[in-house]
């Protein structure tokens, strides 16, 4: 993998970055859209590339309980398995683990856990982890960490952090595919002292790129903004970060600003099954709402997308109410499109020099 | 309306027809796919062009309730509510009433009943429908009747004839706009008579089309069969005949041999919901079960649908198992594509003479 590192704002930790892997090129920064068990929901592959989506995530937890590895080796890796030929990210399963699963044990190298969906027993740990998601084949793979909660004692988090760092070498160490890359997880809860020396030592490893974890785990937005103030200055400038699990346009904007480059979340998704849209700079429409039963215009006028370009609020609200397959489809469509079309405007941004002006009306608007 | 009768087999009763409508042409024989409540379950209307469907169906009973007609005809008719610009056609929501409603009550001039979905009061007979239906604006109309179910005593049958008549008349009575088109239905149970005296009579009415109604309710398939052999030959040779609700590959086949011109069935999308494929001469595929989990081959090779042409066994069948929409997205894809494909291919044979075979080669293989 290459990171090239295109411009960087000079008001603002903001960058402009190409990645390019195997499987072809990222414009940083990215929005990521989430296909945990293979499959971005209610999306087909073609859709998402018309939508201009260039990388995707799978989930490890989640494809090696159903289908199980065997099947997505079998079939030559999760590319081939779900017919997706651009890049994908997995997520190492640990978050998963220590988010599902209710029975688990520690062991010094991974955990031993019950899976949420029959109780069959599992072990992962970083050697297991990069096992699987060598098979999965993805691009970019995460290093095996143990995310922490809100709140955490420093004490819990420190002495999570001591066990990642260890996890995270020994993922380090595992042997993975030619045209994989491996990055590396920062934690330590909302500490800065943890933070910056989880930082500090995995730099000194020397990944691939860099995530940041155990963020928007239901710490205030200020704390968000505040770690991401403590750890990029000391990330390496060379490699791309990468923001796990966040978050709303805002944040997204909010963390871009500090320098980070990559975002992944289950918002756009989500919020479109139950019913709701993403429009103007981050407010939310409640699509479902009865009120919208008579209004005959598009979730959001102006918009370029398959459902705004042909569908009214009441035809969109008429599927929600009585469950049909396309309401939620339509509003997926058009949730991937916000939050890719938004990324897209702020990489435009940051080309033509007026970033913070953008950055401005998103905050003023909200 | 105009129906052309291009076509006319001589060594059976297939034909092959034209019918003109306000939104466009139908190529009959036609299969119909249904979009009960504004929407083919699971697609959206590019997609279904993109099948080659040249009309679909929407369902008066449903539209009533949810979301009303009222949102409807301010939308501006069915049409533009859906985003659908090619023809419609609309059942009268007599075969709901009987189906789906427990509490019902008969009067003179039609039923009084409570929605299966919150219980409240509605009435609907003839005059009812045609006004609702004139708001949906559809292309092809139906009149307004009581479906019998099968079993049936000849005295039950006889006397729903009589009001069915009568509620068909009424039906003729009222007043549509200038684009719609008006089908009677042919009912009478599996009684000759019966059936005789309904073609007969509906006949004589004058409608624009006419329905063949109350088959495929549970009745054996000779029976069916048997009944379209009675009325079609009383049916004049210059409107289309619709066969309502049915059916498999071989039904349609069989009813096309008898001078059936149009069918509509949920077939196709409820199977692929439930994960069930069509192939070959009509056999099915139960794609969820477990002996595909490993099964790297399309649905059925060789088939030009975009689920065949993209996708494995092995990954629908996980998608299905672990409930993601795609699953059944690319199910349904490749199932109304089977029936699409499939009248098609019976339209070519009747023009290329050779339908006979097309129908022996089915009938052999199942």
């Amino acid at each position: 993998m290459k990171y090239k590192l295109l411009k960087k704002e000079t008001t603002s930790g903001a960058r402009l970055g190409l990645i390019e892997t195997a499987h072809g090129n990222i414009n940083t920064p990215i929005f990521m859209p989430v296909g945990t068990r293979g499959s971005v929901k209610a999306m087909n592959p073609e859709e998402l590339k018309n939508l201009g989506a260039e990388i995707i995530l799978g989930n490890t937890y989640h494809l090696n309980l159903r289908p199980g590895i065997g099947i997505i080796s079998n079939a030559g890796g999760l590319h081939k398995f779900m017919g997706w030929d651009r890049p994908i990210l997995t997520d190492s399963g640990g978050y998963q683990v220590f988010s599902l699963t209710r029975l688990r044990k520690m062991h010094k190298d991974g955990v031993e856990f019950a899976s949420h969906i029959d109780g069959k027993r599992f072990f992962l740990g970083p050697k297991e982890s990069m096992a699987i998601q060598k098979d999965l084949g993805s691009d970019i793979v995460m290093a095996f960490d143990e995310c922490t909660p809100y709140p955490c004692s420093y004490e819990v988090a420190q002495k999570s952090l001591e066990v990642t760092l260890r996890w995270e070498k020994i993922s380090r160490e595992q042997n993975l595919q030619k045209h994989q890359n491996l990055f590396g997880i920062v934690q330590g809860s909302v500490y800065r002292d943890l933070r910056e020396k989880s930082a500090k030592e995995l730099t000194e490893i020397d990944f691939d790129g860099y995530s940041i974890g155990g963020l928007s785990v239901g710490e205030p937005e200020k704390l968000m903004f505040q770690t991401l103030d403590w750890v990029t200055p000391i990330l390496p400038e060379n490699k791309p970060r990468y923001l796990m699990g966040v978050g709303t346009p805002k944040q997204i904007i909010e963390s871009i600003a500090r320098g980070v480059d990559m975002f992944d979340c289950v918002m756009p998704t989500r919020l479109a099954r139950h019913g709701t849209a993403f429009v103007g700079a981050g407010a939310t429409v409640p699509v479902k709402a009865g009120r919208y039963s008579n209004d005959f215009t598009p979730i959001e006028p102006g918009c370029q997308c398959y459902a705004c370009r042909n569908f009214t609020k009441a035809y969109i609200r008429h599927l929600l109410n009585v469950g049909e397959i396309l309401g939620m489809r339509l509003l997926t469509t058009h949730n991937l499109y916000y939050f890719l079309n938004l990324i897209k405007q702020i990489r435009e941004s940051i080309k033509g020099g007026y970033f913070l002006e953008l950055r401005e009306k998103f905050n003023a608007e909200i």
